[in-house]
């Protein structure tokens, strides 16, 4: 019954670890046509695998052992929620009868408390249910509503001996969210006015326009009224990143020059979602007009001090649209586009960070779903020019390293006929290491680029730039594909440590279909541009000293 | 001032991941005489690393930070709450000031809630404290005490600002919990009463035996009176293993024959710390005289149905033993030892884990330290005869597969004068593998045997065992020391697939001094003794079925 119900919303893949409380529910996976079960290493993997899926298809599903396997995943689904991406959590749980006589069983504290992991999750979900016969067609309706409607995770506990018992199930009937028309008419009427009368309007996405799927609708108020948007690293490649109304990435002083200045003198600021976190905002540093903003958000508008709730952001974007047909569109004074330098001559400069992300960029091919880890590479590639088309995946909320591996899995098994390339540095990557079998496993066709600088740079502009604290072992990295069971003869792995190796790297990856490893050797303090203002900054936030890192 | 309380608690290592909230903590750490930081690839294992190190020393620390950090190493502080394990998490935490104004931060949902992590954390605790200047040593002493007295995990958030912040701190007084002089004299009088009275008189012995390091007491008594004494697999080599009183391992019916009998026909079982868990009682199948038990807990007693508080378990058997000094010994009838069969000759078997299991008895030497996973390796270890003064990991509560890699980098730090031997299947092994490469990196001095058998066999013995859910990828194990970071002179890296193979890596790890890596080959439905017993158990516990897994 909930394996129909998923199959109804989307779910194509159930990602997670068998386990003893869980193999019943398996058994139904495999006779369910239109579902396939994606092992991982491990449960923390296997949520983040779910993550990028969602990402991807608008959902995904993680299936865990009770306790041990709840509890090694909760650390993805709390950042699945904090970003804001659909995740169903089911978990198999000790029997019905050993949870009514609280008997003490493994993967629990044998103590008879069956309510503590459910305490964890509801922290980090929007629903959550123990599943029972009796009321398993509702609770798992309501649960599955609410990951439907708030697009973030829910929690399901299916307990062992009930995965067999026949419910009879009404045909699945969504609820479907409407906002009321005259409260929608009204506040529509509040935005069009506020577009209507505004000198320099913008528009700021934020991740929103992803989670309800926002960007043809945003896009047609843009391009029918001449609005140019921004978007923050959380929304970044949801709409086009070039044209006339692309005016680049939003991140407070963190911005390119130019974006910046025109937002804090935008006397319109329509922003989709916008929630300022210190990663995305340049720790806390965006400037608005006061007032500017009106603030869309999922369920609600903010305009002129006033607040509505009963709409959806999409009937309103929608209504917007129409009620502004006609009018004569904006005509912003736009400021130049962003300027990245012209590419300097390969000769020229010597082999670094800045040298290798420059070449990069001339990888990337349009359509290519770009992953890239916290710390250095999430900087790097939050700073890149993206081919058109591309997908950057990145977590900047949670900000959890060794995330962008286990959700590239994801991304490259919903999106199996993209390129898929994946940044990811050296201490990220042993977080997660071991699903990069998984993805030689399903043959995934992605070019893994290790950026190796010798443990954990970004934490050394922010403090102990020699300290051994920020050491690790350094790994054969590139020994790991043939380790982890790739076909030798299947995959390409290669290590490239100047210019030279990295050009012939390029180009072999370039040619090379299925899954190919790039091993790139930096020196410690080596980062991209940005990542020590970045490093300045959080050292301010988190221990107020303004002492150098680099000393 | 946290640091010198850790020190005198006798912490030596804090295990942990650099984090921005934290790196002002390691600063002070390198700044402490007498506390090394090790760094792992990721929290899970570095909670699972202070839980092997705590099992051998007595109490273990974890370095975090914030939300990602703390949620990925929550399973393994569960499992350490579940199995008695003293652990101290340290969060570093946003600044106070940001959680003073609920700022929206990374590593938090961006929401501006800060109690979420530690209404987690409360689950799986036995204390927890936020520490602001203002209370700071008495509430760090009230969380250690905790630790110290309770012997589980104890959590404390430290924020990133107040690292620097001096306070004047009184010397350490730890509490002593003494016992009240009436009440112990009267709670031993009930039990040398019931002693002396007894026809068939044991001691079970469960992990409150090493938490409060019971030992020499416990076996003062039962020897003082000779008294037989069985352990529970939670409490296995805590006491000597052979000699006369050494009853054997006791688990229900999933004892060694004459245990299970004997215990059963027992008038008085002195059980120490004793918890029937599914896992450790052959799935309940423990049988006791009625009124049999007399039940010592770390702080009670129960004893013919009266129940008293306000003692000591140490005291009270402390108190025993003087009270029945010079009282003539039991004299009980005790079984024949359990019988392992006479070694078969090497060529009479076909290779396969029987002949595997008993090679590896006759390798391990006096006083290893031995790891076990969870699954086919705990399930055989349990059954092996170990010689003297060894030391067995295992975690058989929380049972969560990929434990005991981690967790032995713990036990080898703690104990590096001691050889040690792991036993991981290829499915465990795959969860928590990349800490083979801080096991390298620290020079560790042990013996792992990887059991390949292609997936998930405990869990092909309970359901699905042809099934493809519990097949995983095969790597090329022997391969991984090499690749991660070992250095190839000083490791030793070996494949065996037959009685040979075996024997000439077993040779060659006899000699070795360092990390030696034996990949041994099994087929899928290969598995030691007693595990299609456990399987079916728990098919009929969990999902009330009996059809047979190996159909």
């Amino acid at each position: 019954m909930l394996l129909d119900r998923l199959r109804q919303l989307g779910v194509s893949r159930i990602y997670g670890v068998p386990g003893d409380y869980n193999l019943e529910f398996l058994e139904l996976v495999e006779r369910t046509p239109g579902i396939a079960f994606i092992g991982t290493c491990n449960e923390l993997n296997a949520a983040y695998a779910a993550d990028g899926d969602a990402r991807m298809t608008g959902i995904g599903a993680v299936l865990v052992t009770y306790g041990v396997g709840d509890l090694a995943a909760l650390s993805a689904v709390a950042g699945a929620c904090a970003e804001g991406v659909p995740v169903v959590v089911i978990s198999g749980m000790p029997p019905m009868h050993a949870i009514g006589s609280r008997a003490l069983v493994h993967h629990t504290l044998a103590d008879g408390d069956y309510d503590n992991v459910m305490a964890c999750y509801r922290q980090f979900t929007v629903a959550s249910a123990r599943l029972q016969p009796a009321t398993a067609v509702a609770e798992t309706d309501r649960v599955l509503h609410a990951v439907h409607t708030l697009k973030r995770p829910v929690y399901i506990q299916f307990p062992s001996d009930i995965c067999y018992v026949d419910v009879d199930v009404p045909p699945l009937s969504p609820a479907v969210v409407k906002s009321d028309p005259a409260l929608l008419a009204q506040a529509a009427g509040w935005v069009v006015q506020r577009i209507a009368q505004a000198r320099q309007p913008v528009v700021l996405v934020d991740a929103m326009v992803r989670q309800y799927g926002l960007h043809d609708l945003v896009l047609r108020l843009c391009t029918q009224h001449g609005i140019p948007y921004a978007a923050l690293s959380t929304a970044r490649t949801l709409l086009p990143e070039s044209g006339a109304l692309w005016l680049g990435a939003y991140g407070g002083q963190a911005s390119a020059s130019g974006v910046a200045d025109y937002v804090k003198n935008a006397d319109c600021v329509i922003g989709l979602g916008v929630r300022f976190v210190d990663s995305t905002s340049g720790y806390f540093s965006q400037e608005l007009q006061p007032g500017a903003l009106i603030d869309v958000q999922p369920f609600s508008l903010t305009c002129d001090g006033r607040n509505m709730q009963g709409l959806t952001a999409a009937d309103l974007l929608d209504e917007v649209a129409q009620k502004m047909e006609g009018m004569p569109p904006a005509c912003p004074a736009l400021p130049a586009s962003p300027d990245h330098g012209a590419p300097a001559s390969p000769d020229a400069r010597p082999w670094g960070q800045a040298v290798f992300w420059q070449r990069v960029e001339a990888f990337l091919q349009p359509g290519d779903i770009v992953g890239a880890d916290n710390g250095s590479s999430m900087v790097a590639m939050l700073h890149a020019r993206l081919p058109a088309g591309c997908s950057l995946l990145v977590q900047p909320v949670w900000a959890a390293i060794g995330y962008s591996l286990p959700a590239s899995l994801g991304a490259c098994l919903a999106m199996p006929d993209r390129r898929h390339v994946l940044f990811i540095g050296d201490g990220s990557f042993q977080v997660t290491a071991q699903e990069l079998s998984t993805l030689l496993r399903h043959q995934c066709n992605i070019t893994i680029f290790l950026v190796n600088n010798g443990g954990y740079t970004i934490e050394r502009m922010i403090l102990g730039p020699q300290a051994a604290y920020n050491d690790i072992a350094n790994w054969d990295y590139a020994a790991l594909p043939a380790a982890m069971g790739g076909d030798a003869a299947a995959i390409l792995s290669l290590k490239a440590g100047d210019l030279a190796g990295l050009d012939t790297a390029l180009a072999q990856a370039a040619r090379h279909e299925g899954l190919a490893f790039i091993e790139v050797g930096f020196t410690p303090l080596d980062a991209p541009a940005g990542l020590d203002v970045m490093g300045r900054a959080v050292r301010r936030y988190d221990y107020g000293i303004e002492t150098p890192a680099l000393s």
